[in-house]
């Protein structure tokens, strides 16, 4: 790598590290080019040299996120009864730990929206669909004759049920809970919903 | 009620029908203070003759999505068999199809923040907790020697769970559903998550 390419990918580096810090300490609403310019020690336009646009930097800064999310869903998936409805209560479990305690950085996943008309880059997508196969494993295992559409849609369902608990717990909209409160009752709802998935015969 | 009265009164439900309109059109990102006096023919400060601030202004909106929301799940409780879980899911599907078609209004309901540090006003709130009844009284039902905090916690639970698929479901945030397939899954996990619920012992 020459010199000034690889000063070119530290600053890039450097950059999506200020990005993080800035989103978890106060959300994307605050993100400014200017403010990360001078964190990291470049001329505001020369942000621009090291990301296309304010999008791909916090698309940058989400892959780091998702890929923190994946240590710690890989993690609860391991610790505990390797059976998939413990498994799935578990990475249910673990998915509200994980925003809680990088609320600001999980918020941004969800509520970056990008420039009208510009697609979600490939890239991107492929980073936030790997984190499924949490889900999709153990209900693959619970369901050994379902289609792989079938079990996308299955693990898609679950994964949007425990995150509207969590958001709607965490953000304290409408409903307010404590995490420890939160956590018990996504466990208590979970197993419901997998228990129930298991009893029910097919629909069609 | 004085000439006087009469006419702010008026005005003051021209305005919020404004608001409303306006949100349904472009959401709460567009809502400026100055279209509105100009759709109602007052001066820019008579808005504030009318309405505390915006937050207010907003709120009543919202009042008006919680009402119409409260006769679309009213008719769904009442068009089908009786059973309480049978009722629960046609509510959750009612509500998809609520969100689905009230759109930018029901979006509005979640994405409104008070001013910081402002309070969301009791009148609000009542008319927000009001609307869980729908999930509280099958519920009650289903569950009759459970506390009314015990199932006003279940209902949270359910809800924010429906919620989730919904709002994932319809923004395509990594997560592409048609309205179709997007309620029968709603339907397919919520009947799995009653019956679930049902079948479980109690876990304290």
């Amino acid at each position: 790598m020459s010199k000034t390419l690889e000063r070119r990918t530290k600053l890039r580096e450097s950059l999506i590290e200020a990005a993080e810090r800035r989103i978890a300490a106060g959300g994307l609403a605050g993100l400014k080019t200017r403010d990360l310019a001078q964190d990291i020690g470049v001329a505001n336009g020369a942000v621009y040299n090291l990301v296309d646009d304010v999008d791909e930097l916090i698309l940058r800064v989400g892959s780091r996120t998702l890929a923190r999310l994946d240590v710690a869903l890989s993690s609860a998936e391991s610790d505990g009864p390797p059976s998939p409805r413990d498994t799935l209560v578990r990475i249910a479990v673990a998915y509200c730990d994980f925003a809680a305690d990088h609320h600001e950085l999980w918020r941004a996943l969800f509520e970056h929206r990008m420039a009208p008309g510009k697609p979600v880059p490939e890239w991107a997508v492929s980073d936030q669909m790997a984190l499924f196969r949490h889900i999709y494993r153990p209900l693959a295992e619970m369901f050994p004759t379902r289609t792989p559409d079938e079990l996308g849609v299955t693990a898609r369902s679950l994964f949007s049920a425990v995150h509207g608990m969590v958001l709607l717990g965490l953000e304290h909209k409408l409903i307010a809970v404590p995490v420890e409160a939160l956590r018990a009752e996504i466990a208590v709802i979970v197993r419901a919903m997998v228990e129930g998935l298991a009893a029910s015969r097919r629909v069609d």
